[in-house]
């Protein structure tokens, strides 16, 4: 697996959460989908926006991550998702992923209240760090304006980094503003801040840039590709690589996302249960995953070994 | 106090939350400002959007619900909210309201998804209610769009309305546009929906048009005004009282609504730890506090009795 300087993988899934009928998290599902990711080259960025974390109550992250470790997977590969609206249950989430040893935190900013200044932000960030409390704390931070509708200015992200050289070590930026993406890995990359893309249309352009890799959806269920053009990027076919990842995403995106990845996962798994979310989201339909299906099957695309 | 058909208040407040200096809420306080809003004429809508509900832990509001409620304060006169991101913390903090007891609950629909289609918030709600499980229940639905960036279409209202006509009762509409709140009256007040406006400005129009009252930031500050015009809309001297509080409100919202409220409060109750607020927001800067002041002495604006 390629890693990074913090020793995280270049390429991180935010791995799909199965459910089980009851709409409880499955912990003995999740950890064989981790396993199966890491053993194609990705990392596991849980809890994130992919893995409907927010659509989950706190208690039950804190059981699940907790199992997850129990269940064998690597914390060195794990960057779970702890941002909340709520200072206190960051923290209460942050402390529990660095005492289980998981190499990094992928922290959202608190996303109820919109238009709030700079300054709420830093102090948000601030609080928690302070209230962690723990050097081995490393904090990447998620920016993803099209859901969470609050944006991490690149001011914000230069006095955080000013102020916490050593926590706030990267981010996660999913804004799908290029223009955006480029000026953090200018200004802060050169002080090792670790940029890595929120898709993997933005790969070869991000590792190109200086960034380090990509946190997708699409990870999860094109992870080898993905991990192999983070570790060849530099080889000459590195463009045709690329080309290929976006055929994939091409196929997925004309359906809702998750839903479409679950009936993916549920399809080439055999195992239905896969195929659901929660509320707010909604399943696929019948015909709609017949069409993915076929589209798949158009592209020669399949998930093996799960 | 004028109470509505289902015995709730016509006007509520969203109460503001006092926090100690750790930044955890204080039961004693918030039990002191629960009972002079109460002894004013206003209900008690604990746990809005300006009492900061969403920087707080789901741990910490249902501590907070059941200390006032052992504090003394009434419960038929409590609206708590109650939405979360997540099924399971609606539920959990729904069925506490119920069984200890609360007129009503405010719900927000899960705000971290934008763009969801009305099958999935109905899927939501659906869930909520069937998990909860008691005849008792009664939710007045949250709809506040410029903060949560999710809008409860009317179509999604007559299907609730229609699927849960004892349950889904109300709506709390913070959507500051008049011919949405207008379409909702006209729609639903027929069949007993009740329609609280979400700020003062459209009291009197919204008790004209066949609305209940309001649900308002203002009446934190402005109590008793407020209630005496939901008491006698009808009474010849009405848009002068409409006026009156508008003069009121434009005052306040030369600031950041909500820290602005608490910089009152602490000034008129000379105790400065109510001017606080939880990251992401601000505390008023002391220039901004003072000039505040100066304009609510120009208004000849006091709060007596806190």
């Amino acid at each position: 697996m390629h890693l990074t300087k913090y020793g995280l993988p270049a390429v991180l899934s935010p791995v799909l959460t199965p459910f089980l009928a009851s709409g409880i998290p499955d912990a003995k599902r999740l950890i064989k989908q981790c396993q199966w990711l890491d053993h194609n080259g990705v990392g596991q960025a849980i809890f994130g926006t992919n893995s409907e974390a927010n659509s989950m109550a706190a208690s039950q992250k804190l059981h699940l991550l907790d199992e997850l470790i129990k269940g064998g997977i690597n914390p060195k590969h794990l960057m779970p998702g702890t941002g909340a609206c709520s200072i206190q249950e960051t923290v209460e989430m942050t402390k529990a992923a660095v005492t289980l040893g998981c190499a990094g935190t992928l922290m959202l900013p608190p996303f109820y209240y919109k238009d709030v200044p700079d300054e709420g932000l830093f102090n948000f960030y601030a609080s928690v760090i302070e209230q962690v409390a723990d050097s081995r704390l490393k904090v990447y931070v998620y920016n993803i304006p099209p859901v969470s509708k609050v944006a991490l200015s690149l001011t914000l992200l230069e006095r955080l980094v000013k102020a916490f050289p050593s926590t706030i070590v990267g981010i996660k930026d999913s804004s799908g503003d290029w223009s955006y993406t480029e000026s953090v890995i200018s200004c802060l990359a050169p002080s090792n801040f670790q940029v890595y893309a929120g898709s993997e249309t933005f790969l070869l352009k991000t590792l190109r840039s200086g960034g380090v890799g990509c946190i997708s959806a699409t990870a999860n269920i094109n992870p080898l590709a993905i991990a192999q053009l983070a570790k060849t990027w530099q080889d000459s076919n590195a463009d045709e690589q690329q080309k290929a990842l976006d055929v994939v995403r091409a196929t997925f995106s004309q359906y809702p996302m998750i839903p479409a990845m679950k009936a993916a996962v549920a399809y080439f798994s055999q195992d239905s249960l896969w195929g659901h979310v929660l509320p707010p989201l909604v399943d696929l339909s019948r015909e709609q995953t017949q069409s993915l299906i076929k589209g798949l099957h158009k592209i020669n695309f399949a998930m093996t070994g799960l």
